[in-house]
C-alpha cells in the first residue's frame, strides 16, 4: 500500500473528482474514494474483492458467488463455450441450460479461469536488466528476457502461473500470481435471445432488456472448488444514487498514448480492422444462409465480430469528434510544456514524442503486411502455425522466445491447443478464404506471404485444398506433432502443416520487424513519457487497462439525451415493450418460456441498471458491488457515448451497463424453475 | 377539382416521393398517392373526411366520431377548457373527468368548434382589388378590404363563419366557409398524468406513451347535434408499414419563406421568442411554488409555455444545422436561376427577393418595440386592450379596421371576450410583471410604450395596482363596455381600461408600422414570388400552413436512431417499463388508478405509433385514418427530429406521434370502466 502517499495534495482540494480510472489493487483512489463518497476500503475488504474477482482467460471476467465455487459472469463471455459444448441435436446458446444437480454440469471444452493471489512490483529488475547503451532493440530484448526469468522463477517456486505486465506504458513493471482453474463446468445459461435480447441493434445501447448473465462452478479433483472469498448477494441490487465498484478485467485502453498514436490508431489502425470485420461478416452471412445448422455454428463467430464492429466504430466515431482530438492535444502541450521547463527532464524525456512520431512513420510503411502475414482466418492455421513455432522456440533459451512460448505460458498455451472443441471444416474454409482475399486485395499476388500461402491458387482453392486435407481437427495428432519435435513437424506431410511450414519464415521475419524496429522504439520512448509524467503528476494517473485484475468506482446515476431523462435502471416491463413494439420479430422475438410465463414474473423487477464506473471489453461479467462488497450487479456492456472512453473518460452520458442482481433471482425462480441455484446464490441454502 | 390537371407530368417519372406536404381539400396530391401507394381519394371520400374534421378555435384539431357529435381530441388540445371548469375542490386537470350520462356532460366556458363546410378560390377578387399603381401601403390596404368585403358578404349569405385566408405565400387567396359550434361539452378526459405522462422531458419524445386523448360533444338547441359525417373507429388500428393520412388543422410553417427571412427567424424572432418563454417560465416556477393551488392555476399556462419553449428550440436546432441553411440557400439558388432565365419573369418578379431583404432590414430596426408594445402578459390587459380597440374600430367602414373586428369575426371575438372563464389575479400580477420587466430591459424606462404602462413604478408595483384595481374579471362588466361603446369606455375609471387607452395610440402606432412598412411589402414581394414560383413549379408545391384544413399522407413506420431501432408502436407495457424506470417519481409518476388496475389492462395493447405523416403544432388532436377512412390513431405529436420539418420537410427520422385507436377503447373499457363509450366509439351501440 506504499503507492498512497504520492496522492498529490493537490486533488484534495478538488470539488468533484470524475469517477475515472481502472485502478490496480495496490494503488486504489482512496482520495476520491474518502473526498467524494466518505468511503475508505479496509485491507481486508480490498483482499476479499480481489479474491473473489475471476479472469475468465478467454478474455471476460467474473466473480465467484458461492463457498462451492459457483462463477458468474456474462452469457457473452460464455458464449464460446457454449458454443463448444453445443451440436445439431443439443443447442445450449438457442435453448439455455440449467444444470438440476451438480452430477448435470457440463464441463468445458478449454476455459481456463485465473485468480489474482498476488503481485510485486518488479520494475527495477525489469528495467535494471537493460544494459547501459544498449541499443532500442537490444534494450527490448533484455526487457523480455528479464520478464521471462522473473515469470519462471515464480512459477518454479510458487506453482502459481505467473505474468509480468507493463503499466502506465512501461513505466512500472508487475509480476502477478495467478491461482487457475481448467476443469470448469457450466451451471446454468439462459437462452441466448433473452441474454441477448435486441441482438446487433441494442448492442452498446441503453436502456437495455438482457438477462446475460451464465453461471460456471470451478472444480478441482472431482469436486466443486471450496473457496475462501466469495460475494454475498444483494438480493435488493443496485439502488439509484449509490456508490458502487467494479472489480474485473478491463482489457485494453490507450489514454496515455501520444497524440501521434490516437491519429495513427484514428487513420490506419481502426479503418484497417474495420474493413476486416465487415468483409468476415458478410462471408460469414452467405454461409449462414446456407442453412441453420450452418447458422449455429456461425453464431458465436458472428456475435465476437460484430460486437467488435460496433465497439470500434463508436471508437472511432469519438476520434473523429474534433473535441476529443482537441482536448488529447492541449492535455499534451500542457504536458509537454512540464517537461520543458525542467531542464533535466527535457534532456533525458523531451525527445520521446519525436521518437513515437517516427516510429509510427516506420510502422505505416508495413502495416498492411505484418497485419496481414500472420495465422488469421482459421482455428486450423492458427494451431498448425503454432505447432510449428513451438517445437522450434522451445529450443531455444527461455528468454529468447517468441514471448507466447516462454516457460511460464506453456501449460496455459498447450491446454488451449489440445482443445477438443469442435472445428467447423466448411466454415473454417469460408472464413480462411476470406482472410485470405483480404490479403490478396491489399498485398497484392507478388507479396512473399501470398505466394507463400497461396502458391498460385486462389484464396478459395488454397483454402479449400489446406482444411479438407488437414488431420488437425484431432488433438491427438496436435499433441503427437508437439511431442514429436521439429523432426516430427518437419516430416508431417499434413497440408495445413507444410502450409505454415512454408509461410513461417515470412511471418517470423514481419514479427522481428515489428519487435525489433517499432515495439523496441515505442517501448523506450513511452517509458521515457511515463518518468516523466510521474515526475509531473505522480502517481494519480491511473494507468491504461491491460487485461490485468482493475478497482472501477461510480454511481449507479441516470443521464439527460437530447432534452429527455434516461433512466438509471430498467425493468422486465421494458423486454415485453420491446418485444411488444416489434411484434415479436427478430432480433426482439422472444423464446417461446418467455412469452408463455411472462405474468408469472413480478414485471417491475430491476432488470438492467446502469453506473458511471469506468470500464471497457474485458470488464464484461464483471461483478458490480456495494460498499459491503454485495454484488448487486453484473457488468456486460457500456453504452454507445462510453466507447469514446477507450481515450477519453468522460461521464456525462457515458455509462457501463450491467444486469440487476434481482432479475438474475427472479429469473431463476420464476422462469427456469430452478429456485434451489437462487437459494444458492441468495445464500439461503448452502445447496 | 380543377387543381388536379396542374400535377407537372415529370412527377410522374418520380421513383420514389417524400411523404410530404399538407394539402388543401382541394388539390389533394393524387398523383404522388397514386404512384407510391396505388391510392386514390373518391371525391366522396375527401368530402366525407373533410366534413367529419374539426377545428378547435383555441388552437388544434379534432374529429366527430359518432352520429351523436362526439368530438375526438386531445386532452392537451382541450387542457385549457379542462383548466377553465376546474377549481381548488374539482380539478378535472389532475384527476380527470368522465360523464356517465350525457346530464353530466360538462359546457365549456369559451370553445368554438369549426367545421369547414365549403371554400371558394378569391384570388381574382382579391388581387383585383388592388388599383393599378396602387402603393404597397395602399395595395395592403385595398387587399384587407376586399378580404372584409367578401367575408361580410358571405356570412350575411350564408350564416356561415367567412374568412379569406392567403396560401402560397399571397399565390392565392380563399373563401372558407364555417359551420360553428359553441355549445361544446366534456365527455371524457383521462388524468393529465396520463395523457401527458413523461411531462415536459418526453415531450416531443418517441418511444412515447401518453394517452393524450379527450372526448367532447358538440350540443346544439340543448341537444346533442346529430352529424352527417363522422369517422368510424377501427378498433384494430394502426398497422405496421400501413397508409395512413391525418386530416387536421396545421397551423403554420415557413417553408416557402426566402433565405433572409429563415436567417431572420433564426437571428432575430427566436431568440426573442425563446428568451421570453424562458422568463415566463421562470417567474411561473416561483409562483407555482407558493403552493399546490397556486400550481394547479398555472398548469395550463406553464404547459403551454413549455411545449412552445421545447417547438421552437427544436426548430431552431435545425435552423443552426449547416444541412438545413445550405439545402435552403441551393433550393434559392436553383429558384432564382429559373426566374432569371426568362427575361419576361425576371423583370416581373426577379427584385422581390432584393425587396424581402430590404424589409427585413427595416423590421429590425423596431422588432423589439412592436414585440413589447402590445398587451401581452395578461388575459386582464388583453381584454381591456380589445374593448378599448373595438368601440373604436365597430365605427369606421368594415374593410378600414384592425382585422380582427371585421364584422365576420365579432361574434367570435365576443364569444371569446365575454367568457366567465375563472382568471386568477394573482397570477395575472405575476406574468403582467413579467411581461414588463422584459420589456423595461429590452426598451428602457425611457420608451414611450414602457412610459405609459409604469408611469414611472416599477413593473411589480404597476402590475399589483392594475391587476388589484380592475373588475375586468367581471363579463358583465366587459359588455356593459363595449355595448355602452366609446363613452362609455371613456368614461370608466376602471385602472386597466385606464392603462389601456393611455397605451392604446402606441400599440396602434407600431401595428400599423408594422403593417404598413412591413407586411404590406412582404406581401407585395411573397406574392411575386409565389407567382414566379406557379410558374417554375406548377402546383406541385404544397402551400404552407395556415391553420386551415388539409390532408397529409404517410406510413406507419419506425427508424434508425444512433445505431438501433426505433419501433413504429409502444404499448402499455412500455408506459409501466418507464413508470417503473423512474420508480414512479415525477413526471413519470402515474395516477393511483392506473397503478392499482395494472393487470386489468391487456399490457401489450398497442398505445402509442408514429408515422411520416406532415404535421405540425395545430394538428394536435387530428385523426388518424386508413384508407377506408376509418379512425386508426390520434395525433398528438412529433418527435425532435421532426421539429425542423417547419422549414423543411424530411422523413428519414421525422414522425408524427399519435395515440393508437385500440388503446383508447383499452382504457375506457378496462381502466375507465365505461364500456358504453367505448361502445359508442366503435359502433358497437348507439348509445
Amino acid at each position: 500500500m506504499r503507492r498512497l502517499i504520492f496522492v498529490p495534495l493537490l486533488l484534495l482540494a478538488a470539488p468533484l473528482l470524475a469517477d475515472e480510472g481502472m485502478w490496480t489493487f495496490d494503488n486504489p483512489p482512496l482520495t476520491q474514494l474518502k473526498e467524494k463518497y466518505g468511503f475508505t476500503p479496509t485491507r481486508e475488504w480490498l483482499e476479499h474483492v480481489r479474491l473473489s474477482s475471476v479472469r475468465f482467460n478467454d478474455g471476460g471476467s467474473g466473480s465467484f458467488v458461492s463457498p462451492d465455487g459457483l462463477v458468474l459472469t456474462n452469457h457473452h463471455v460464455g458464449f464460446g463455450q457454449l458454443q463448444k459444448m453445443s451440436t445439431a441435436e443439443k443447442d445450449y446458446v438457442k435453448n439455455g441450460f440449467i444444470a438440476r444437480s451438480r452430477a448435470e454440469e457440463i464441463q468445458c471444452a478449454d476455459l481456463e479461469l485465473n485468480v489474482l493471489v498476488s503481485v510485486e512490483d518488479v520494475t527495477a529488475r525489469v528495467q535494471g536488466a537493460i544494459k547501459a547503451g544498449a541499443s532500442e532493440k537490444d534494450a527490448n530484448d533484455q526487457r523480455k528476457e528479464a520478464m521471462a526469468a522473473i515469470e519462471k522463477t515464480s512459477t518454479e517456486k510458487t506453482g502459481f502461473r505467473s505474468d509480468v505486465v507493463s503499466l502506465y506504458e512501461g513505466g512500472e513493471y508487475w509480476l502477478h500470481r495467478y491461482k487457475k482453474y481448467t476443469d470448469v463446468r457450466l451451471v446454468a445459461a439462459p437462452e441466448q435471445q433473452a441474454a441477448f435480447f435486441g441482438g446487433d441493434p441494442d448492442n452498446f445501447t441503453y436502456p437495455r432488456f438482457d438477462l446475460d448473465f451464465a453461471i460456471f462452478r470451478a472444480w478441482e479433483d472431482g469436486k466443486p472448488v471450496k473457496v475462501g472469498h466469495w460475494l454475498r448477494w444483494s438480493e435488493a441490487g443496485a439502488k439509484d444514487g449509490e456508490l458502487v465498484f467494479v472489480s474485473g478485467h478491463p482489457g485494453s485502453t490507450d489514454r496515455l498514448q501520444t497524440l501521434a498514436q490516437f491519429r495513427f490508431t484514428r487513420d490506419v489502425v481502426n479503418p484497417f480492422r474495420l474493413k476486416i470485420y465487415k468483409q468476415r461478416l458478410k462471408a460469414l452471412a452467405d454461409y449462414t444462409a446456407r442453412g441453420p445448422e450452418e447458422a449455429r455454428r456461425a453464431k458465436s463467430m458472428v456475435f465476437s465480430l460484430e460486437n467488435a464492429q460496433k465497439a470500434v466504430s463508436g471508437e472511432q466515431d469519438g476520434l473523429l469528434l474534433p473535441g476529443l482530438m482537441e482536448k488529447k492535444k492541449s492535455d499534451e502541450e500542457a504536458f509537454r510544456g512540464k517537461v520543458a521547463q525542467d531542464p533535466s527532464q527535457q534532456e533525458l524525456h523531451g525527445g520521446a514524442w519525436a521518437q513515437i512520431e517516427k516510429t509510427i512513420e516506420k510502422q505505416k510503411s508495413f502495416f498492411a503486411r505484418a497485419g496481414f502475414s500472420t495465422w488469421r482466418g482459421s482455428r486450423l492455421l492458427s494451431i498448425a502455425g503454432q505447432i510449428v513455432q513451438m517445437v522450434e522456440e522451445v529450443k531455444k533459451p527461455n528468454g529468447a522466445r517468441l514471448r507466447e512460448f516462454r516457460d511460464s505460458n506453456l501449460e496455459s498455451l498447450k491446454f488451449s491447443l489440445f482443445s477438443k472443441a469442435p472445428i467447423y471444416a466448411d466454415m473454417e474454409e469460408v472464413t480462411l478464404a476470406d482472410a485470405w482475399a483480404g490479403a490478396l486485395e491489399a498485398l497484392g499476388p507478388d507479396d512473399p506471404f501470398m505466394k507463400a500461402v497461396l502458391e498460385g491458387r486462389t484464396p478459395v482453392e488454397a483454402a479449400k485444398a489446406v482444411v479438407s486435407g488437414t488431420k488437425l481437427h484431432d488433438p491427438g495428432l496436435r499433441r503427437k506433432l508437439v511431442e514429436g519435435g521439429p523432426e516430427a513437424v518437419r516430416a508431417s506431410d499434413d497440408p495445413m502443416i507444410v502450409l505454415a511450414r512454408r509461410a513461417d519464415p515470412i511471418v517470423r521475419e514481419l514479427r522481428k520487424r515489428t519487435e525489433d524496429e517499432i515495439e523496441s522504439a515505442l517501448t523506450t520512448a513511452s517509458e521515457q513519457i511515463a518518468k516523466a509524467r510521474f515526475q509531473a503528476y505522480g502517481q494519480s494517473v491511473n494507468p491504461d487497462a491491460t487485461f490485468t485484475l482493475r478497482l472501477s468506482y461510480g454511481v449507479v446515476k441516470g443521464y439527460e439525451l437530447g432534452s429527455t431523462l434516461v433512466p438509471y435502471k430498467t425493468t422486465f416491463h421494458g423486454l415485453y415493450e420491446r418485444n411488444a413494439a416489434f411484434d415479436n420479430q427478430p432480433p426482439f422475438d422472444l423464446p417461446a418460456r418467455w412469452l408463455e410465463r411472462k405474468m408469472g414474473l413480478e414485471l417491475s423487477t430491476p432488470y438492467n441498471f446502469i453506473c458511471t464506473t469506468d470500464i471497457i471489453g474485458g470488464n464484461s461479467g464483471s461483478p458490480v458491488i456495494n460498499r459491503n462488497a454485495e454484488l448487486v450487479g453484473l457488468i456486460f456492456d457500456g453504452n454507445l457515448e462510453s466507447l469514446p472512453n477507450r481515450f477519453l473518460y468522460t461521464e456525462d452520458k457515458a455509462r457501463a451497463v450491467a444486469v440487476h442482481s434481482s432479475a438474475i433471482l427472479e429469473s431463476l425462480r420464476r422462469m427456469y424453475d430452478i429456485p434451489q441455484l437462487a437459494d444458492e446464490l441468495s445464500g439461503k441454502v448452502a445447496r
